[in-house]
């Protein structure tokens, strides 16, 4: 248990927007600061600067932890290599250094998947759950993973993409990563869309009828086949049934690997999971270990938690 | 590391053989008992002990390490459950209470997989890995992941069942598990000689040369293709091919949930492996993590050296 009455900032760096605020007890307390995500990166870093200023004037702040979307070297010290959505000259920014040299604080930086992870394991839906694994369930697909109570990072801390575990040896579909097949482009929500699309495209164009009729399937969205999905779509329902396997297929082999206590989905694409069933048909395919599928808790102030947990765990 | 000096007795209880040893310094010393299983359950636990008198009149053990078949409980006292290939009864013996009373020697039970890994870890191909994964390619396929210098045993003991991650959503081939299509029904022997008979039937009869020559093709085994495969038939390069990139497909999930200094491949198809060309090809397809795919060292002796260090390592 993370010690008590300490104070932890938890901040939050994506590529839509930074968020944080002050963490007691496993629960955010006073403001939370946020707002878009500058286009430069010293801009990035003063408003970070700004923020715990304004921050530890009201709460004497203990301790700091960054969750940042990017790879984090395995020291928790930086963000090593590209971080896609975030811009140029970011993953060059020192937090550590910059945060500890002028405050005074101790401040670790965690991947953001991870952090949201252990949000969940110390403040969320798997309070408890001394080995469980959160799946993210987004644009892309991403994972945290927890063993015995602690963060599975690998030999340069780049463990824990259970997006990219191949589905299929027939190459076909090319996922974000480079390689083929990945849970990602099928588990997501870019995969979810390209399954609408590839299902239409069989279909002749005479026999399109219910949410199909006169679609250009090209331009096919998740969100028209949600739609359809809760207006009773026969079509829709078969491409959310076909993502449900895709789902599942990533999850049986996370339990088989993990024999974990939980799963946790979290991310936009999650709210669309009816999870009494997807425990059923996990139950009826794993036959050597057994888990529970839950949906996040901590969700959109998991970076924020998680951050601030692990600085605490960390440093206090 | 493990402690100096310390003698460890080491036993393998297979569904084929049982063999002991004593272990010192991660080397075993002295004899190697060993007999082919009985299938009588209550003799399996005589020849354990009676392997115990006679081996501690010679070495005055200090501790003894088991890795037996079949799953074993989180607490590392007792197998749990069904264990195939072992006679009934064989779930019921409490090895660590009967050797206990009567030699006064601290026991611990581990599942075979997990002992070969930490074998490979401690004192095999993979020393020095704080984070490696040891994958046995034998009739099914088996796996003992240590991250952090750890064990990975799930909330139940019942984790590293690496073997079943599904390859495809398609229903193709059923597994020993329950399930389809898993890593196993594809990567092991038994896959490997299914692939053989499955892409031998889809020739027609008329045009099948080589090693299918007058074959019946329903009695192909892996012996015959990899006779063949030396031979330098186009056939048998297919079949093989295919294997490997069965094989691949386990390894680029295993390498991106674990970002692992070393995936280790041992039992017997291990040998049929081209590791350097294996490793290229990983390479090419993992754009997260990186890892090294290395040949097992303990082998044989894997499950004697894993029982042994896991015994010092936890009682002395």
């Amino acid at each position: 248990m993370a010690p008590k009455n300490k104070i932890a900032l938890g901040i939050d760096i994506g590529g839509t927007k930074i968020s944080m605020a002050c963490v007691i007890d496993g629960e955010i307390t006073g403001s939370i600061l946020s707002r878009k995500t500058p286009c430069d990166s010293n801009e990035i870093l003063n408003y970070v600067l700004e923020g715990i200023e304004t921050l530890n004037y009201d709460f004497n702040i203990n301790v700091i932890g960054i969750a940042t979307a990017g790879a984090v070297n395995k020291e928790n010290t930086r963000v090593v290599g590209s971080t896609g959505n975030l811009p140029t000259g970011y993953s060059d920014i020192d937090f550590k250094e910059e945060i500890e040299n002028k405050f005074k604080i101790k401040t670790l930086v965690e991947n953001d998947a991870n952090a949201a992870a252990y949000a969940e394991f110390k403040a969320g839906a798997a309070i408890g759950h001394m080995n469980t694994i959160t799946v993210t369930l987004g644009t892309g697909v991403g994972g945290g993973i927890i063993v015995d109570g602690k963060l599975v990072r690998g030999k340069m801390g780049a463990g824990a993409e259970v997006g990219h575990m191949p589905l299929s040896w027939e190459k076909k579909r090319k996922c974000t990563c480079g390689d083929w097949d990945c849970w990602e482009a099928y588990a997501s929500g870019t995969g979810y869309r390209a399954t609408a699309r590839e299902m239409a495209a069989k279909i002749p164009l005479e026999l399109r009828t219910g949410i199909l009729t006169d679609k250009d399937i090209t331009q096919l969205t998740t969100h028209d086949i949600i739609a359809g999905l809760n207006q009773g779509d026969e079509f829709c329902r078969q491409v959310h049934d076909a993502w449900i396997e895709f789902v599942l297929m990533g999850l049986i082999s996370l339990t088989n690997i993990f024999d974990p206590d939980s799963i946790v989905l979290s991310g936009g694409m999650a709210k669309f999971v009816d999870f009494e069933d997807l425990n059923k048909r996990l139950d009826a395919r794993c036959h050597i270990a057994k888990t529970k599928i839950i949906h996040a808790k901590a969700e959109n102030n998991a970076g924020i938690l998680g951050g601030a947990m692990l600085a605490l765990e960390k440093f206090c």
